[in-house]
C-alpha cells in the first residue's frame, strides 16, 4: 500500500491521534538515548516488570494493574546487542505505524534477519524483546497492535445486530459489514481491531465458550429473538477476541454476558481472564479486559435447578478450584463466586453447556436462556 | 425453525434431493432390520471397516477409497444395546433432516440421556457409534454432515473473489456474501457448508497455513492483484474448511494452490490430508479430499532459491519424512514428491512460510508468490 493510501485510511478511522501518540512516544525514547550517548554518558531504557509480584488489583478499575517497579537496562558492553535489538525493533514499529503495514512476532523475528549483528538467533529472544516494548509502550496507553505488532491467531466468529465498520485497505473507502446478513457464516474478526468502529442497536453481547453452541444460536437467530451480537470464543479468546469484545461493549455502552461450561476452566481461564485479566501480563489488562462482563452461566446452582448431567470434577478442575479461592484477588473480592466455587467443589461435578441437550436440542433456547435473561441481576458478578 | 421454513430452505438450497436420500436410506435400513425381527429372524447391520487395512489408493480417483471389508453387528444379548444405540441415532438423524437442525457430537451424547437404558455412559461411545453410521451411509454417497451431524469446529477464515450464497435460516431468503467487501476481516466457514453454493471469477484458491501470513495478503489485497480467494486454514483444515475448499473448486472449477511451511508435517500432515485424505477415516475423503490441490511452496528447492533463513529438522520431522517415503502410497505415486522429501532430508533444514519477510515484509506479495504463479507447472503434485 502506497503512503497516500495509508494516510487516507487511517484518516477515515480517525487514527491518526492514537498513530501520532505512537510515533512521537518512540522518536522520544530514542531521541533521549540519543541524546544521552552525545553527552557521552550510558543510555539507560526503563520496562516495568512484568511479573505477578508487580500487580496491583483495583475493583474500582475492574481489571489487574501492573504495578510501579521497573527493570532499567544499561547500555553496556554485555547489554549492548540487547540495547541495539531493542530500538531495531521500535525503528520497525515507527516505519509500519507510517506505512499501515504490520508484522507477527514470527514476521518481526525474520526481518531481524537483515540486521546483521543485530539479528536475533532465536524468535524467543525477538518474542522476549517485543513484550519488553510493549510493557514500555503501555504506559503511554500504547497497546502492541498499535505498535502494528500483530498476534499470530485471528479472533472468533460474530453474528447479530451488529455493524462493523472497516475501510478498504487500498483506498481507504468505508465498508460496512452487516452481521446479520451471513445465513450460516459468520465475520471473522480480523488479527487486530484497533480501527474497526461499530454501529449496533443490540442489548447486549453473548459471548459463548463452544462452537456447537455458537452455530446452534446462529443457526436458530437467536440474536434475532434476544436483540444481541454472538461471539464464539472457542475456548481462551484470542487477544483479537478479547479486544473485539472489550472495543465493542465500551462503544456501544451494552455489556456482556458469558455462556461457559460449568468448570474451573470456564469460570476462571475463561471468564476470569476475559473480565479482568491475567496476572502475568498485567500491562495488557488495560487494552483487554472487560470490565462490563457478567457470568450467565452455566453456575453450579443450573446443574441442580436443569439437572444436568454432570462429570467428576478431575484433579486438575479441583486444583483450579482451591488456587482460585486462595490465590487469586477476583475470587478473593467477589463473595458470590468464593460461594459459587465452594458449592461446586462440594458437588465435586462438572457440566458443559452442552449438557443442556438432554431436554432437547433447542432447549438451551425455548428455556434455558430466556429464563436466565429474565433475572440478569441473579449473574454471578 | 419450523417445519415449513425448513422445507423452503431446503428448496432454495437444492438440498431436497440429497436430503430425501438420506431419510430414504435411514427408513429402508431400519425397515430391514424390522422386516427381520418380524421373520423372527436375528438382525444385522453391515459397517464398512475403517482401518488402514482396508484402503485402496486410486492415483484416478485422487484419494484413498474405502475397501470392501465388512463388520457385521447381529443383534444378540451382548450388542443389543449397541444395536438399539445405533438404530436410536440413525433416528436423530433422520429428525434432524426433517426439521433441518442440527447435532454435534457432544449434543448427540447429551440427547442419549434421555433414551433410557440406550443412553450411552460416554461420549466415547457415542462418537464410535456415529463413526459408524457415518461410515455405513458414505457407502450410499451422504457424508456426516448431510446426516445433520456436525462437528464442533468451524472452518478457517476466507476473503477475495467469493460470493458465498447462503439463505436465511429462518425465511429461506437467498443471502448473498460478497468476500471482497471485509475490509480487514472475512468471511467465517460455518461449521456445515453442504448448503452454500458460490459465484466466483477467480483464477484459483489460495490455501494458506498460517493466520499471520493470510492476514497479509488480505490486508494487502493479493486476491486482488492475483483473481484468486484467499483460505486461511490455520494447521490442519479442519471438516469445514476441508469440505468448503473442495465444494468451491468443483463448482468453480479451478485449482487449489496450498502455501504452507517447508517441513514434513507441513508437506505431509496438511498438504496430503487436504489433497487425498488420510488413511484412517477413509470413508471421508471422497467428500473431504481437494483433488485439484497443488503444492505452491515453500518447497526445498525454494529454500536454496530465496536463501531462506531455516531452522534443523527435528526429530520428529525426520520420522515423519521417512515415513513418508516408506509408507505413504501418494508420495510413493508421485516421483517429483519422493525427490523433493530426499532433498530435504539431505538438507537437513525445514523453514517456515514466514522466512520470506527476511527480504522485507512484502517481498511475499511483490516478488515471491507472483514468480511462483509463473511457472504453475513446475508446482509440486
Amino acid at each position: 500500500m502506497t503512503k497516500k493510501a495509508a494516510t487516507k485510511r487511517s484518516r477515515q478511522n480517525g487514527q491518526n491521534g492514537i498513530d501520532q501518540l505512537t510515533v512521537q512516544k518512540i522518536v522520544e525514547t530514542a531521541g533521549d538515548v540519543y541524546g544521552t550517548i552525545l553527552k557521552g554518558r550510558k543510555p539507560e531504557l526503563k520496562f516495568p516488570v512484568r511479573a505477578l509480584s508487580n500487580v496491583r488489583y483495583s475493583a474500582d478499575k475492574g481489571y489487574f494493574e501492573i504495578g510501579r517497579q521497573k527493570k532499567e537496562r544499561t547500555m553496556t558492553v554485555t547489554t549492548i546487542k540487547t540495547f541495539a535489538q531493542t530500538l531495531k525493533l521500535m525503528e520497525l514499529s515507527k516505519e509500519l505505524v507510517e506505512t499501515d503495514d504490520f508484522a507477527t512476532k514470527r514476521d518481526a523475528y525474520y526481518q531481524s534477519k537483515n540486521w546483521d549483528e543485530a539479528r536475533f538467533d532465536e524468535q524467543i529472544e525477538s518474542d522476549a524483546c517485543m513484550d519488553d516494548i510493549e510493557a514500555l509502550f503501555s504506559m503511554h496507553g500504547i497497546n502492541r497492535e498499535q505498535l502494528r505488532f500483530y498476534p499470530e491467531e485471528r479472533g472468533g466468529a460474530v453474528a447479530g445486530e451488529l455493524i462493523v465498520i472497516d475501510s478498504d485497505p487500498e483506498t481507504g473507502a468505508r465498508i460496512e459489514i452487516d452481521c446479520t446478513r451471513f445465513g450460516t457464516g459468520s465475520y471473522s474478526i480480523p488479527h487486530a481491531v484497533e480501527h474497526l468502529e461499530f454501529k449496533t442497536k443490540a442489548k447486549f453481547v453473548l459471548v459463548i465458550e463452544t462452537g456447537g453452541m455458537y452455530q446452534r444460536l446462529q443457526n436458530q437467530k437467536f440474536w434475532q429473538k434476544a436483540h444481541c451480537i454472538l461471539v464464539e470464543m472457542g475456548g481462551v479468546p484470542t487477544r483479537a477476541t478479547r479486544r473485539f469484545v472489550r472495543r465493542l461493549s465500551d462503544s456501544a455502552r451494552i455489556p456482556v454476558y458469558a455462556f461457559v461450561d460449568c468448570d474451573p476452566y470456564g469460570i476462571s481461564n475463561i471468564y476470569r481472564t476475559l473480565k479482568v485479566g491475567s496476572g502475568n501480563a498485567a500491562h495488557l489488562n488495560q487494552f483487554f479486559c472487560v470490565p462490563k462482563a457478567h457470568f450467565l452461566g452455566v453456575t453450579p446452582q443450573d446443574i441442580i435447578d436443569y439437572q444436568l448431567p454432570t462429570h467428576p470434577l478431575k484433579e486438575v478442575d479441583i486444583k483450579r478450584a482451591k488456587d482460585a479461592l486462595k490465590n487469586d484477588p477476583f475470587f478473593q473480592e467477589h463473595k458470590a463466586w468464593a460461594k459459587a466455587i465452594k458449592q461446586l467443589l462440594k458437588m465435586g461435578v462438572r457440566a458443559e453447556q452442552q449438557a443442556l441437550a438432554k431436554w432437547g436440542l433447542n432447549y438451551v433456547i425455548e428455556e434455558y436462556l430466556p429464563n436466565k435473561l429474565k433475572n440478569r441481576k441473579k449473574f454471578l458478578p
